[in-house]
């Protein structure tokens, strides 16, 4: 439920931190105080004891903008100084602000920038990146701005530099939708906000260079994707979606590589809506996924 | 998570009617002033004016079988009376007695006694009714009790009233394995607990009799099971579970009974097995199923 | 392997029809007597006595184009006059020209040009006619020209003319990628090309309008797509492809209507892709669809 | 079609080797000079120049078990002596012998009994070797010998020497039935039959011990099963098939084992099914299946 209409003076609230009896209780004690509505809740715990918690909570306050300065506090002191929880408290109204990165595969780039401008996606897309100028054309069909910055391998730093002057405050996420460079430790240190990622294998298989090379020599029987969080360890940070298809011994390395971008493609795009939408939390290197609720 | 040991002093509570600010608040309270601690909540709403409400809540109790009645009492007060929900409180212990109907084919039976046995279903199968004899020497190896009641087709009330007195508070649910007779309406009132079918297709394609056939002769790319509740009105009950298996021109209609079976036993036993967790909600003709939690 | 040069002097061949002994032998004696090399061949029975005999051939020729008459007319000599087969044959390199009907919704349309410019789908797209001005732009983008032909539902006879007029001789097949209007048996004579249509449904479930209203109705758990060939039955044609995805009850028809969009348009694009390979032959209300070879 | 009066007089013939221009007509001129009628034929060639061929033909010929030796005869001399090719030539109706080891994990056992009784696995199991005594009833009551075979870590030939013994010249192939002990080089080599195992992920992702665990600590959204040919390298044989099942951070580590298990036993029922019908050709470290066809 992404129209804007449906957005108006809706939050959500998302709770984290060790498990200990009561936290439900008390995150709906405080939101019934401060008049909110609970809509859906979405909760669950890593196990009975010494535990993980997660909640993710939609509800609906009349003047939530002005109302949500207060409601963060009573969270602060509730959550946060007595129970030792994490929160994040949004107005699903405010529309995260994207800005994808991308090289000269087009597959998953035009899919984000159709689903958004169709109403799928509930993202801003901001700006494209490319270390190459051929997408431009297509970008720019959608009223979006296309910057291209090459990218020297003997001085990835400039490139970086610049891409940061570019990002900086001015987006909440990074998604890299089949860009071919490896982004640096100090780069997202630097960003401060997510960064997605999808890689053209069902991960952990297949790391690296060329996975559906890999996969044609290998021999297996279904080819997928993964999309991810990007951390310092090239594709291994927290995973956020995966899926497969199925191929067969007649497919060429270049048949694989079709199938696999109508995966990718799909993959990505759920990766992106489900961040976007406040459903992902990360837990040390997994993530929680809430699928239910608005 | 069903084994014994995990399930002492676990409680779910099932709540459902007309939605209403407030109530997620009120529920967790009556079960904080018990001494109850959430381990996993999973609430939705049909909408947001005038929707229906449903959720789910798994808690730990010390106590359980002691405090249940007087939780019970609080739960009437604050939810029924007050708020006119209805609620459903159980202990996860009490493993819901199962009887099962079959004919002659052997695979939903078999694989729901298997997984029975093996820790996977959290039900004890109290018996076995067939009208045909075959299957009495599978089932005893098992040290399930078998009954024969064969079904005269000009006088199937005589069986109907066999089958009740076998039934009639011995069982809380009725699975019908690929039994392939109709049960009437005046069973099922008589009967008095829920009853899951297995219909070996995707409903609503292909009601009543030889779907495979009728998938063959339409040329169908997939074929499908269905589980759902029974009522009155052949193969149109509630939808608990589907799923679907991809085939060719090239298999014959034995070749697609045979993919069929696999997708037949793996539907009905999560439908079987979400039943006897709580997990399944009746909503009009459709069902609520939460898959999350416990 | 659609790329252009894979695809010079490449043939297929495609036979059909009362099955008998000897006619896999027949046909590979007349493509080595003129020199063809089998590349791929895939065959099979629809049984083994009384049945209807499939195969699909695809070789290389030197020098096809000049060829290709001699070997015809021997294939015709000793598949159609002496056993009574049919046969079609096809130079690889000719790219089926293909119109689009559409109307507002976008997402098909705008898959199969974005696939036909990236080289995934072997086809000419020679025009896209809509009986709504929508999505000139998008289409024109694609250096495709875009005809506005509107349906006045009390004269449909008029706006039919006026389409034949732009079709007849110019296109070798049609395709519905979600064109809301009802086409005629008389168009469809007059036609004279297959025509492929995307339902918006696991067929046979949920004929005619809404299917996703129906399957939320019905309370589903799988929601699909499937396309198929046009007849004058609507939505009883032979059918081509079929696939489905998971959903719950906790989603909208809005919901259903986007997760189903992702799946008519990998449907329909498989469906005129394997169409335009010559990998479909229709048998009776159903098809032979050949996935291996080339 | 597995069944007895459908094999009679059916052969399978398999060929495999460099591809060349005629081997399609070849063959097809062989088989009809001894009167046998082509059923399904199935062909591929893993490129146009200096690839590798791979041919599956079902024929009919009466008197199949009299001719077989002449028309082996008659391949050996125009495909081995002419073309170099290589080939495998059997009747259908000779049903594979197949051992089973197993470890305590029962499901993919049982499953395989199951369906060797139902008639889906076209195989003779002639017995089955554990390392524990559990599974000996459940075994003996399908009319199949069970031996237990205790191994010694620190000798584990001598446990290897009383399995050859019961092996040797008994069993057309050999299935790992999720058997927990590795099978030595030396094992491999005098069984000098094909040796199937499953493994419980989706290869090549969690080699080695525990893959549930590691899928649970990488936070993969999907599980799946593998099954393949046994070298010496473990779990690096070529692989027959793989499938997978969609899981959730919700799930424990015993969760993933039983969404796994049902896996496991399709993913090995179908490699084992194939396997027995000749479908499954090596490809140095990958395999061709051929899916159609009888």
């Amino acid at each position: 439920m992404t129209e804007q209409n449906h957005e108006q003076n809706y939050g959500r609230l998302i709770v984290w931190g060790a498990d200990r009896p009561g936290i439900v209780a008390n995150v709906s004690a405080v939101l019934a105080e401060h008049g909110a509505n609970v809509i859906s809740l979405d909760q669950s715990s890593s196990g009975p004891e010494g535990g993980r918690f997660f909640q993710r909570t939609v509800f609906h306050l009349p003047e939530l903008s002005a109302e949500i300065g207060a409601l963060s506090r009573s969270l602060e002191a509730n959550l946060g100084e007595e129970l030792g929880l994490e929160f994040q408290l949004v107005e699903a109204r405010r529309r995260k602000r994207v800005a994808v990165f991308v090289s000269r595969a087009d597959h998953c780039l035009l899919d984000l920038l159709w689903r958004q401008r169709r109403g799928e996606l509930p993202v801003t897309v901001s700006m494209v990146v490319s270390n190459h100028p051929d997408l431009g054309d297509d970008v720019r069909q959608f009223d979006i701005p296309f910057y291209h910055v090459p990218v020297d391998k003997d001085d990835k730093a400039t490139a970086e530099r610049e891409q940061l002057n570019l990002l900086k405050d001015n987006v909440d996420l990074l998604v890299l939708a089949r860009y071919m460079q490896i982004v640096s430790g100090d780069f997202l240190d630097e960003l401060g906000v997510p960064v997605i990622n999808i890689h053209h294998s069902f991960l952990p298989a297949f790391v690296g260079a060329s996975p559906y090379q890999q996969a044609k020599e290998r021999g297996v029987k279904l080819v997928g994707a993964t999309a991810h969080y990007v951390t310092e360890d090239l594709d291994e940070g927290p995973i956020i979606e995966q899926d497969v298809i199925r191929v067969s011994h007649r497919e060429s390395v270049r048949d694989l590589q079709r199938k696999g971008a109508d995966v990718e493609r799909l993959v990505l795009s759920r990766a992106v809506s489900w961040h976007c939408e406040d459903r992902v939390i990360r837990d040390g290197n997994t993530t929680v996924v809430f699928q239910g609720g608005q």
